[in-house]
């Protein structure tokens, strides 16, 4: 296996699929930096904008298409010809499906708005956004497929013994599906899940140095309130779709979702974690693909039968409000830590794509704290330091 | 006048008053840099919290106290001795209350809770929070003073002509009243303002480097419905508070806010303006403070007129939705690009205190776009392109 470049794909929490970033992860630091990168822009927008424009990073605008494509890969990629690539777009879109066909199925009364567009030089993305149904408040999931062409300094870091030859800019591909769901009942939680695949090209003017690949992504629950059964259901979803491939996989990833998911100015986590990863490469490729589908084949086992015992519990104005306080913990940290929404926020992303994982509600209240003992502090010690729950 | 350093005291939205920032000026480039600073910090935290660390930041525990003192100055400082500092001291607190009594008055039920602490070497602050009141969601209005020391290099990047000889840290005072107003009612609007001194005492160990001191503050108004009687009424009050000193001030600061207050992500401006300016020290020192203290006593009958007429105005939920949709842009500003809010959250600072500049509530609709021509669109285009109101 090549070892992972030092720059890679961000983790995020947003909806903002392909940032890079300057996280750190656990196993090493990686290089911020800001790619040539064709970033989501719609153009219907009033009142009339003037252009917007970033010196570090070139927006390719959109194209809104009526009806979502079968693939957004480039006709020269063979569009299902078995590689890494299309088999993995081919994931998200099910897993797309499959979600949002669960989240309609729960919710009894909301269905998913659907928005697709394709870009000029390849590559695309279909966001589905369920607002104010019966059960959820707020629901996005979206795919997106970039094609960018990565800065030489971010690959040559990588490679810096295979050549002393100044290599050009390296194109890059990179797939992933994303979601935040957020219920109206205080007592079922917020979920946030995120899979997604990177792969460059090999540099032709750079003899030796191979093309890379890695996979991210994580699946993290954020309650209001603790059931300490629906913790442990998640949690022992999230192990057993780890366990199937590696034994460490749980334990590492479950550390670095409770560390990466961290709002550092009140020393909280955003919720009660999950599992978490990034740059990873260090195994066999197929296995790994092979394990991202199985996370994401996850959620639905993990999430949905929570918000159906939930869904319905009975709940007070305090509740809510306890509820909404929480929302704005999830808001401070999507807003000031997650590479993701920062990166995409400043770099030109399609902002509805980004935002649509804010919750539709949230309250900031001078000075709360709850009574030791009580439920809402239960979970703020749980936020504050992290269990083992399984 | 000795020219500014070009590491300066921010520019701030929040109640966080006294960040070093790496906000840029019309007038020159500031270099951003952390001071060993005495950061604001509560410990009466449930549950129990670990101790937050910040490399960059020294921070320097407080102690509540259970009644407001006269003064925080150091004794060395002299607690009432005509300097500049101990008069701009002065002048904050009765703006403090002046202003607080004048929304008491107007709310007619809320009340503000009073927090005061001092810190050991010198220094403190006293914030005062309305919440929920019957004309008020939330209302802060904050004093601070800090002592703190100065990285030598922020100090030398000024004084570079004067002197090769390296200097020590530079110790600081800065003093400061902020305050962020959100009314209830939708056709009622938030206002911001900040007024602030700092001041460095001159180094001793580099001959010939004086003695620095700079004002910094404004006052901009956030509505979510245009009544442009309100907006020239309250543009009116900046200008005449302005023009009683320097007919150049009133465009120069009034550029400057709309500079500044401004969401790159959706191309708007957070609200309609005001006044705003940083680093003031190339006028005459008195006649900055004269100016600091008509802009600071300009705020009661800049804002109060406009909530009296406004308090009661009848609305629909539809009206109330989109005040909570723009109160998503205050938080969208606040949290991603107001200097001392990023700067305090990031180093330390008293979340309570910096955060009290949120709303209580705010909404995010996904892709919600209002109608052309509909009064949401004209608050609309007006934060896109900013207009000369008087």
């Amino acid at each position: 296996m090549p070892p992972p470049p030092t720059a890679a794909l961000s983790s995020s929490s947003s909806l903002c699929l392909f940032p890079f970033s300057s996280y750190s992860s656990p196993k090493k630091t990686q290089l911020g930096f800001c790619p040539s990168f064709p970033f989501t822009r719609l153009t219907n927008v009033t009142p009339t904008r003037r252009l917007m424009t970033c010196s570090a990073v070139s927006i390719e605008k959109e194209t809104l298409i009526s009806h979502r494509p079968h693939s957004f890969l480039r006709e020269t990629d063979g569009l299902d010809d078995g590689s890494v690539r299309s088999r993995f777009q081919r994931m998200i879109m099910e897993v797309q499906d499959s979600v949002c066909g669960a989240l309609e199925t729960v919710d009894g009364a909301g269905k998913f708005k659907e928005d697709s567009w394709t870009r000029p030089g390849g590559g695309g993305g279909i966001s589905r956004v369920l607002q104010d149904g019966d059960v959820f408040e707020k629901a996005g999931v979206n795919i997106s497929v970039v094609y960018g062409v990565m800065p030489p300094e971010a690959y040559r870091a990588a490679k810096a013994n295979v050549t002393d030859q100044k290599p050009g800019p390296v194109p890059f591909f990179a797939a992933g599906i994303s979601s935040v769901l957020h219920p109206k009942n205080p007592f079922a939680p917020t979920l946030h899940f995120n899979y997604r695949y990177f792969e460059t090209d090999a540099p032709k003017d750079a003899p030796g140095a191979p093309r890379q690949w890695w996979f991210g992504g994580g699946t993290d629950l954020t309650p209001s309130y603790i059931f300490e059964e629906d913790v442990k259901h998640f949690h022992s979803i999230q192990k057993k779709a780890c366990d199937k491939f590696d034994p460490s996989f749980y334990p590492r990833f479950k550390k670095w979702c409770d560390d990466y998911f961290y709002i550092k100015h009140r020393d909280e986590r955003r919720g009660l974690g999950g599992i978490f990863f990034d740059d990873l490469n260090d195994n066999d490729q197929e296995m790994l693909l092979s394990f991202a589908t199985e996370c994401a084949n996850s959620v639905v086992p993990a999430y949905v039968p929570i918000v159906e015992k939930r869904k319905n519990t009975p709940f007070t104005e305090s509740h809510k409000a306890w509820q909404q306080l929480r929302r704005g913990r999830y808001i401070e940290f999507n807003l000031v830590y997650d590479r993701g929404t920062t990166f995409g926020l400043k770099t030109g992303g399609r902002i509805e794509s980004i935002l649509v994982s804010l919750p539709l509600t949230a309250r900031w209240e001078y000075d709360h704290k709850p009574e030791e003992g009580s439920e809402e502090w239960k979970l703020l010690d749980a936020c504050m330091n992290p269990k083992e729950w399984i």
